[in-house]
């Protein structure tokens, strides 16, 4: 495929830039008869949205969903989902300074490898704009996994080297929204919140660790091999920008472990099997065991800063300096837990359709 | 796919059981006209053997390759070539005390989960042994490579807790294959096989890092968006057995960093754009830089100790006790070494076809 | 892939039902660097337009295509083409007199039997009017072969039962758009519209065949086995609502023909080997020739006829009868030319960029 | 994916030239608990193979397959079925005459253009032997479908221009095995053989046209737009060299039918939703109607024939003369049969597994 597609039964394909006329996704392989509204995309958008809270952009970006296709009568159809979002706001001048002196950290000077030519106006594609594609397809993909008890919740575990605390998967839930970090542990929340503040003063930016858990998922799922279901996650979030490093339950830590600390032991609760302990993070030989499916992603901090920084001018192919001016967000993760949940929503609808735990045509029957 | 296929243009399809007649690999995609022979597989196959040191199982496999198609007067024909190994020495018998207690840490319960039924010979998909196929893969794919000046080198960062000093490129390649724990600070690589030494002796086992570096890619290398370079790699690695977390660059350290130390500034060295320090792990937005492509695998400890563990037994439904006896690594980082840079090949020997910086006809214009 | 998905690298995703706001296509894979605009989509699309001649139905839709991404000052980026046209004119109300009876010969039944839902209204995705995403992804390949030295040309070879006469490449290509049933032979094209009047005025309707030659094709193009360029053109052409025939070079005749009457000879023109006689079409063991690739495909007449036909009642389950009203063409053919020119090109685009002919990354170098 | 694999769900990967060691197939995606065993497999293989009659070549090739994995106490695994047939009785060196000369109606030729070089012995990939693969995989991808209640027929219908009379699916299943010919009308059958011998005797040969018919097949079978079940099944058997059409249901005859005549009413029978007619071949818009699905394709003549032929020197660049030598079948589609059934069988089955008819993980629940 070419590299705008993802999945295989359950297949977003995205498009659109940061600065063209709007930015969409078609979803297909929703099976017939799940009932879905405009109201939840849009709730979803909502929380991707920038211009939030002081952890993001001041950017106002309205980032109505429009649906186009595949809805009848308050119900998916089975046939393609269309939907897309108009850009606006958006002040292309502003990058006209960029043109010629890639941004450090950014994909311009990749990009012009690649095709030759960009599109100078904001990241183009790599703009964190693309992943409104992602979480329209993931708000069906969430919506559709409901349906079969399996609950996808993410949150910022660090920020800025500071570290939540371990909290229940409910707490989790209950918390995530309270704060524009996303950190669950409200007292962390509050120094993140500070040290973000500190950095933005500074035009620096900080990075972090978004974990994301799914509850509900059927042992059984995930496919031998190379679609191993850990690695599906890995792809799945590695493909957001920003993203350094993935992990899977104890993740690197299970690196410094001893095997005898290390394997979860089986036992049998209420008369079925199940692990005392989840260092595998729900997933034993690329296969999940019933158990909390736990991953982890480590991101960078944005590139995009007000500090001057060394770069190169494309035309003369001299060393040169940059200051990169806008509204930026000094800090990513608040922002990317909704990109992190659609794509391990887009994960597991994918492989619940692949090994018939729903039926790919309809839920009709 | 159904999940035992990996690439698009550059494609292997493995099949084979630990315990069955053979392991073999189908590779589709190779362009005409690559000179190549037994040995070029040989050589990669007999790094991934086990029993060839005290950190790896006794089991002495002579693990021969036999190509079957796809090879004519030295040279691949651009049609599908067909390899496997015979499997011997296979004591089934050993595994029958295991049938109805699933190994912890092993892929036992959830083949079970899944399949309904599994061969529980042995790892069955899951064991070490399919990684033959894609070892025997990754040589064809390293060897094409070559012919395009890209070398892909792996190595031990990390056994049992410690860590091997930061080393050039050329150093890893010329220290690497001097020690059985494949680590290229031979001073750490002594302290690591005393540290195996008592582990097996314990009965227990220990985990690692692997990391991977590819020097020589071309700038502009990787598809936009899902495909990206840097995900691919993800998913290649994260589909070893027993790795569970993976990083390009800084990696998780990327999350403590600030932007205006993440950021690698571009400069002009000798004419032409580069970037001064490595973070980025030689990929941006998704698309290489033309610097060393730097990564990293969390490897956890052989999930088979020797030690009394907890487990089920599936027929009753009741608590149950394992000891697992037979021939096993005390630890897995020094075999995955070529296993990992096999994955590595496979993924850059892909999209050096998708992106057209190799004729997929043939080498021979 | 889940269905609504075609080519592997220069592929086109198509969504939208007759029904609903807006039917369209995302194009990925089309390099950066060819320079395109509304007007090269738009004049594809007029031609399959319905309201154009006496012999397509009278609806009048604008038709008119918005291109919403993809685009940057003239020219591909290498990003998807998101396009759309909106819908109009869509007489809903029409289609409640069948909600309960399928049309023999369409797609009512078995999508009902798929889906256990349907909508309705018009066709859903089955509708002709799906093959506006294909006309205007087709329109993209076209241009960018057109680069390639490639031209595609469609006309309608037989309608009704009168078949036109042997008539080159250049005379089809200049004749073609002279009259409304789109057959070069302009006799035979006269008679055909008298036919077609005919039939229209008995509530009735003809079939046909439409012919596509692709000329300048470079030797050498197709992939082994499977992936053969006219088992390729097969599946693209039998995917085209009301085909139920498909052929290539002397197709159907070949069955009746002797192997010293079928094989083409080589001979040797200008320094070059080409054939004498054409009877395969162009293709030999999948892989093209150089000469001119020629395929048939056989269009059943319309379904939608005003004579009384037997059907069933959906509720009752018991037998009935039904009328169809509305606008009709009495004939498909005509309008079938467009697209099949259209998959003819999304095919060759797609294997030109597998093989390598054209660089999958840019045309700018 | 590089061309030589067939399949989404239910996968095959063929491999193996005409003259190299041997020739294979592996099988993914088949469920986990199928009863099989090599006798299945050879079953098929042996209707397969030539030196059978007098109207196939009296190459005796014993062609025993060989099973080397995915098989556990006489059940599949669920993990893939690697299956080859060595390679024996090959006179490379009576090849060698044609070295430089390709044959005309060969892919001697296009092979050539394609790779820069080619095994010239025998047809490499193109050679009828890659059918073993097909076959060997569409053995178990029938037996997966007669558990389903699936059952799938096919036999020569018309052979150098002798028709057979029209038979029921029962009269065919009984007699096509009845003759050398496998045509299922006896009397047409005897003709044939006639017209075989006479033609053999002339050094040349003669096409036709087989048909499969495939009963059983759930309504709602097949995925909207592109991956239509007639569109798969074209491209499928279209792969299959020789073929040079494929029809379904009235075919090329539609293009002369009325819609009055075309259309197959619906009627209640049994209470059940029916056809009265079958002019559709069991599909309307791409999905199955729960019909018998029929389906032609048109033979060309055996390209190798013993008449003096022109051709060309491919090291001179000049005209040439060339005389086949060796033995060939003078026709077709007797062996054909087995292989075109295999095609439509692998279709069918991956269509089962997309479309949830088929548990893909297990049959055992």
């Amino acid at each position: 495929m070419a590299g705008n597609v993802f999945g295989q039964r359950f297949q977003i394909t995205t498009w659109g830039e940061s600065h063209g006329r709007a930015v969409g996704v078609v979803v297909d392989g929703l099976p017939a008869g799940l009932p879905f509204s405009d109201a939840d995309i849009q709730k979803e958008l909502d929380r991707r949205r920038p211009g939030q809270s002081e952890v993001s952009t001041p950017r106002s970006e309205a980032d109505r969903v429009e649906i186009l296709s595949g809805l009848f009568e308050g119900m998916s159809t089975g046939t393609p989902i269309s939907m897309l979002v108009w850009n606006s706001d958006a002040k292309s001048s502003a990058y006209d300074a960029i043109k010629n002196t890639p941004r450090p950290g950014h994909a311009d000077f990749t990009y012009l490898a690649r095709y030759g030519m960009r599109d100078h106006r904001g990241g183009g594609r790599s703009s964190a704009r693309e992943t409104i594609g992602r979480v329209a397809g993931g708000a069906l993909a969430k919506l559709l996994l409901s349906r079969f008890g399996i609950r996808i919740s993410g949150h910022v575990l660090e920020l800025g080297g500071i570290r939540a605390k371990t909290l229940s998967f409910e707490e989790i839930v209950e918390n995530v929204e309270k704060t524009p970090v996303r950190c669950a542990d409200l007292e962390a929340a509050k120094k993140m919140l500070e040290k973000v503040a500190d950095i933005r003063q500074e035009g620096d930016s900080v990075g972090g660790v978004v974990e994301v858990i799914a509850r509900g998922v059927p042992a059984g799922l995930g496919e031998p091999v190379f679609d191993r279901l850990d690695a599906d996650l890995a792809k799945a979030l590695m493909s957001i920008p920003a993203v350094k490093g993935f992990e899977i339950g104890a993740g690197f830590e299970a690196a410094r472990l001893r095997g005898s600390e290390m394997n979860d032991p089986f036992r049998i609760e209420e008369g079925k099997i199940t692990c005392s302990g989840n260092n595998a993070g729900g997933i034993l030989g690329g296969i999940s065991t019933g158990l909390d499916i736990v991953c982890r992603v480590a991101v960078k901090p944005t590139p995009s800063i007000g500090k001057l920084q060394q770069t190169v001018d494309l035309t003369s192919l001299k060393n040169a300096e940059i200051t990169i001016k806008g509204r930026h967000d000094p800090t990513i993760p608040p922002r990317m837990v909704p990109v992190a949940e659609s794509m391990v929503a887009l994960v597991l609808a994918d492989h619940m359709l692949r090994s018939g735990f729903i039926n790919p045509r309809t839920l009709l029957e």
